[in-house]
């Protein structure tokens, strides 16, 4: 069985080339450096739980190439038994992280959305992707790496089409076409836990023309690859990473957000799995979309758990019981399962394309995508109500003022509730740091913005057809075409 | 194939006893009688319908007791795919009749519920239940007829049990055990659909005791049984279907709810499935919501697709483009696909009972029932505004007003916008109908509150285990039991 | 002291032509008449307390003409104690009828309007209007009448202004001036109160150009003045209103409203505010809509404080402690208080015009008229939710069934829970009278649509300055002007 | 006219004693330190702003001791007129610092706060706090200082009373009295803009019994006054104030929150406002609630301002028109106004104190109170909706990733859009900064909790008057009184 130990991940990771930057400084060691060891060991603890036979069920299943043990995150999704064992993952990852665990699912989902795309483009072009792909995933499964995904591009001007920006390079092109493979340059960019990955699954981006045919480009690179330069974005209160103590609540789970740019990167042709099939790249993002939007209900619900208790935690701290907070409690109960739950139904009711892949319902996925970048908002903003004014900002004194030798045992003295002042500072910390704070995840821009999928539920949802059954049941026959627009 | 046709079902329902009454009267024939007519004819689409056989799919499945075509209505739900058959089905019957064909789904469901209980009965009494009902069933299959189901007792005062209550009645009780069967007094009620059934199907209620256990009762009837008293409630704007014209806009649509008064009703053995067990009755009501909580989201779908269908064919009427309601359309599409996908994520996480039958997860339904108790009110208040004055609460001269020979034609006249007058009108009354009319089901209250919802929310959330996850995550050892409560 | 008496009151519309027309009949007595008396009523209240010293304060004012007390009603608005004297007189009067009393406040607020653009237009053109509105005012307190106000033009295709339409009478117009007056043709839709109304005061509508100038007219009538025809529209439920029993729950308040159709009616000068000055005909609207929509927000929190009385009123009768409901309440308290606040705090931001009037703040009257149409359908829907499925759709019998001899002592029965069931159904029908039935007054588009406001807030709301002080918060230097249109 | 300059005002913060931590280090003079500078000078810009004539309006009022121009923050309040200056005061300076400037509107409420109270407490036990209080206020006029105010204590068990707890000095309490004087033990926690304040005044909390009478006590100190040490908490992302360049955007505005710790601190008569009568501590947090949770709309509009303008300049810098977001910025501005307006209403509806006081409604207070504890959250969610995955979690590099030699080029390039990088970023961060980030100010739990305030509506709004006129509506006789608890 081909899985890997947490010690021969975070080996794999020591042996790459760094070229990972924050704060304008080289991270020679991303297990360590505290600008990425906390995702790391995120990323990490997938290893250790996958270790356990107990979680076989949640992170493993059967190669669909060898019928092998693999991890989850390695595999094809055929089904919406697979896609719900999906949606369970990434909660039960965010419950055991506290937040998101990017670097595995979106390449996951990319790898997902080019198996089918490769096979529509040998279909049409005669090419050899889909084989391609089909190896390097062969390997991928025998090394149990870990495959983050990168999608979005700069796009410069949001106006133009990618060829018509004043610098070409706003969206990741083709510079150079090689018999043994192509040169890219650009970047891609927020790209989530880029320094746990071994692997990146680059996809293009859509609505791409005939002359915008460079940028339809899609293949996979070690995280290490040369021209390739990395710079981990900041986020709210990341300098506590690089602190002392329990300010940075959370000891094994944390966020990257990466900047990827591509200095003419040489790619060869085994790694390449589109170059210039325009029509087609629409095709990956949709695919990629329509599964990833359903699961990361999952995401937001698992988050949600944590807020529900650190939020109750904080209120037993302060010596609160929970039933003063009964239908709070209900209400982001009803957030997370609403999230997590339409995931669920957007698996249910895809279809499987030839390749075998599955795909979630679009029309639900979409619906999830815009209950995702709202119903957590109203989550974190209940859970700062229940745990109170030392929660909603993370209002309280720092960790190193706690252990002043000056003053610290006045704050000792006063944070005391019914809890002691470590553990009530503990709890508010977590809620801070969940709903304000650096373990808040982009789930609202994440996979892409709301906007864009209620652009997607209004086409799919056959409006027409309802002005159809209302004329119908009000028995109006006179023609009452579409008004000319406003 | 055993699949009545439209007229079958209109000739099996003026052969039975009347006994149904409505302001004071009785309702002689209820096919033609306008307080029960439309109810009728919107059950009757079902039978219209399931004749084509481009419709088989969505009506029709194969008895699990002989493997013959038979009504979904009347069929065992034994996986997720026949759950969301269910959604659709009931999706597709308020497209079709704009409301509620509840004489049919409650008495499906109920049959579902009982059809486990008599199972696990049997087995903790050795009574003989499951096969009296399986016997029962595969007659009803065989007739293809409509059953309505019964669940609400009147409950008196709601502090007290039923057996402490000053009038014993007051759920409905069996007040003498025969040897050849039961016999009940007592009430059900707000009952949907009655006057379109052949059957009715009668659940206990829940939270029984020992002493309570002539309260713990379960059996189905022919709706004409002896003794048996049946009043139509009154709904909104009913009177208008005691009228010509558009002002009830719907013609093959419309809900009933009755109060069913047993007198001292006879039920012979063969018909009862529960007579005393007092222990299972809440797993009757158990099994009833989860389906039926989850389902209900394709009513309130279905309900909602209406609702947007008439709200943009009023803006058609008054000359506007659907573009200018852009998001208000894209929210209540959200709404609508929320409740409906939230169904089918509960079928989805449900279990198999060892009797066959397939119940939904509790929790997604719960969520769903609350989902749906809301949802729907933000959904009728966008078709409002999206509609315009003439539709909000439907401020328009009547069709006896229209068809005025002193000043019709003035309201003719002024009425015209882009479309004709009546059209115009049409349109306004079916959102008027949809919104706030006779055309409003009772989804709020039906197959119970929302607030027992939450309750099983609460109760089934664990969130004791989210307190644990989070002092996890934020390294909290100290022991922090809940206090005490307030 | 001019102030009438509820007989003098009943006996002057007793004295008018008969003009109303419902179902096809014409209306001999609106006192006595079921589709109208119940509205008559509800204005009667004004005089019945307006009578009680205790309510002067509420009721009436000093008039600005004479010093003499007068109804508020019939009052020119010069401060914000005066508006705010205007949302405390609506909640009241909606705490009184439970519903709308908008016979008055429509026509104050319309001659509030024109006594401001009466002023501006003699100024501009030498005309005589403003002495015109000043002499009829004078008389309209010494008689103490009910006035009403008409607004809402028919409108035709709205993608046409009024010269265009294919009718000309789309809109109310002048067919012909007269040395002694004007002839107008045309109708005026959806007007609350009529039947209780002994003069109608007329407003243009806007956006009318030099080409439309017909249609900038402005003026005040007897309700029977010759050639105009009244046909009330029907509302939901209303056909109980010509029945027994308290199916119709409440009897001193009803909502009517009409359609007035304008058959070349003859408007003589002195009731003549406005003829052809399409400049001003915007002011007209902008000077109702301000004072209007600030102060509607008294009424649905009038309606709101009747919600949250029914609902928990029922709850009572079931035999439930409004603790259980505390949450809810306090939620229905709020939206109450938001509406009703909204207003003052318009008014109180408002302006004094230079003939004495007072206009509240658009932008803060704006932002609640889209409160107005949002809120009060949450308060509706908990009062539907605490007060069970009996007043949801107030699914109970009717008062004849209740009255039967054959079967009404088993609805007695059953009904009762802690109070009779009578009192149970009474409590019922008024939460659904207050939520779905005829109590619901039409908010949301009355005094114009929602849509409007919002285009009204967008311009108001001086979004470029606040896009400047972000751009010097943040240091930004770079000249960045809004960017083309998508 | 005693109103001082900038410089004075930062030379008097310089002067004072240093006593206030962060970090476990000794700031030794706020008006440079990287913890403390920015919070100055946010309340600096009051001292420039109130030197232009052209604000006087805004910043300035007559002494109602002296008649002369003072500081509105050092007046009393005595009118609806004065309490809507507070609010548009707190607004503008919202808008100018783009947070919070705590350290003067908490003092100067609760100086109005005492002004009655030690009327009231005068007046029944014939003390001379009145005096004392003026006093002091008119030397403070004099000085024109910037007073902060306290009023959170830690509250130890949140279960038992003050003089219940294990350590009694959890609420803030007088351990000794002597004749010239009172020395006080304990803390007060979040205390907003103590770095830059004078002097700090203190209320005592609520609900004290005789037994608590120690810990009823007010008074007002120099911040420096020997024995108090101050320990300022940490917020999110406040490293960046330590760090060059744009990460933390604004550069005159900040919030600094402080733990007071009193190590028994003296506080001679002159200055003591309330020491024992605790009766009157309640009216002390009545009084201050009143106006602080109106004028707090004030301050969430503001920040609205900046959140609308932030989100829009984003979109400009990335080639977005702001049509595309209409609908977004209309419910932006819409939750802006409303909480703004509601602060208005609830002054107008306020009462005038015998002391000359003005004191806002207390109903309308708290429903405000609730909407500024939910409304804001929308908005920032929307403005991160607008401003896209930049701005969400900020997720672009850090400044000094920017200045980097080795690869600030790539970031400057693929940054850029329609905007310049550095535009780019700034606005991005500010969005960040006023939403997640170190802007954002604790409003929620600031003056107290939602909940709290939802207790006050419950019991301010006369919910069984409204039970009352349902009964009288309805027509019921019967009596029906409140059942008993569930």
């Amino acid at each position: 069985m081909a899985i890997r130990t947490y010690d021969e991940y975070l080996a794999s990771l020591k042996r790459m080339r760094p070229n990972i930057y924050k704060f304008d400084e080289l991270i020679e060691d991303v297990t360590t450096h505290p600008a990425t060891r906390r995702t790391v060991e995120g990323h990490g603890q997938i290893y250790k739980l996958s270790a356990d036979p107990g979680n076989h069920d949640t992170f493993l299943t059967a190669s669909h190439l060898t019928g092998e043990p693999v991890s989850r995150y390695l595999s094809l999704i055929q089904s919406p038994e697979d896609m719900w064992a999906n949606s369970r993952l990434k909660r039960t990852m965010f419950q055991k992280t506290g937040t998101c665990t990017g670097g595995r699912c979106v390449g996951w989902t990319a790898m997902n959305a080019m198996y089918a795309v490769t096979y529509d483009v040998d279909q049409a072009h005669g090419t050899d992707y889909h084989r391609r792909l089909k190896e390097w995933l062969l390997d991928a499964q025998k090394r149990d790496i870990t495959i983050s995904g990168a999608l979005t591009d700069p796009k410069g001007d949001r106006a133009k089409a990618p060829s018509e920006q004043d610098d070409p390079d706003m969206f990741l092109r083709i510079v150079e076409r090689r018999p043994d493979g192509i040169v890219v340059r650009g970047a891609k960019v927020m790209i989530c836990g880029i320094a746990a990955a071994n692997e990146i699954f680059v996809l293009p981006g859509s609505g791409y023309k005939e002359e915008d045919k460079d940028y339809a480009v899609s293949f996979v690179i070690p995280r290490d690859i040369p021209n390739l330069t990395i710079v981990e974005t900041r986020h709210p209160s990341d300098d506590r990473e690089y602190q002392e103590g329990f300010d940075a609540p959370v000891d094994e789970g944390g966020i990257t957000q990466a900047y990827l740019f591509f200095e003419d990167v040489f790619i060869p042709n085994e790694r390449v799995f589109m170059a210039g099939e325009c029509k087609f790249a629409q095709n990956a993002v949709l695919n990629f979309i329509c599964n990833y939007r359903a699961a990361i209900g999952g995401c937001v619900a698992g988050q949600g758990d944590v807020k529900i208790g650190a939020a109750l935690l904080t209120a037993r701290a302060n010596g609160l019981n929970s039933k003063v907070f009964k239908d709070k409690v209900i209400q982001m109960q009803i957030n997370n399962e609403t999230t997590f739950g339409m995931g669920i139904a957007a698996a249910a009711m895809g279809k499987r394309h030839p390749s075998g892949a599955w795909f979630s319902d679009q029309l639900l996925s979409n619906v999830n995508k815009v209950l995702v970048a709202t119903l957590p908002y109203e989550t974190s903003r209940i859970a700062q109500d229940i745990a109170g004014g030392i929660a909603e900002t993370g209002c309280i004194p720092s960790y190193k003022d706690f252990k002043s030798t000056k003053y610290g045992h006045l704050i000792a003295k006063y944070m005391r509730a019914r809890a002691s002042a470590e553990s009530r500072m503990k709890a508010a910390r977590l809620v801070e740091w969940a709903t304000i704070g650096a373990g808040v995840p982009g789930c609202m821009h994440g996979g892409g913005s709301p906007d864009g999928a209620k652009l997607m539920i209004r086409s799919l949802g056959k409006v027409d057809e309802k002005v159809d059954l209302a004329k119908r049941l009000a028995g109006i026959t006179e023609d009452l075409p579409e008004p000319g627009g406003k």
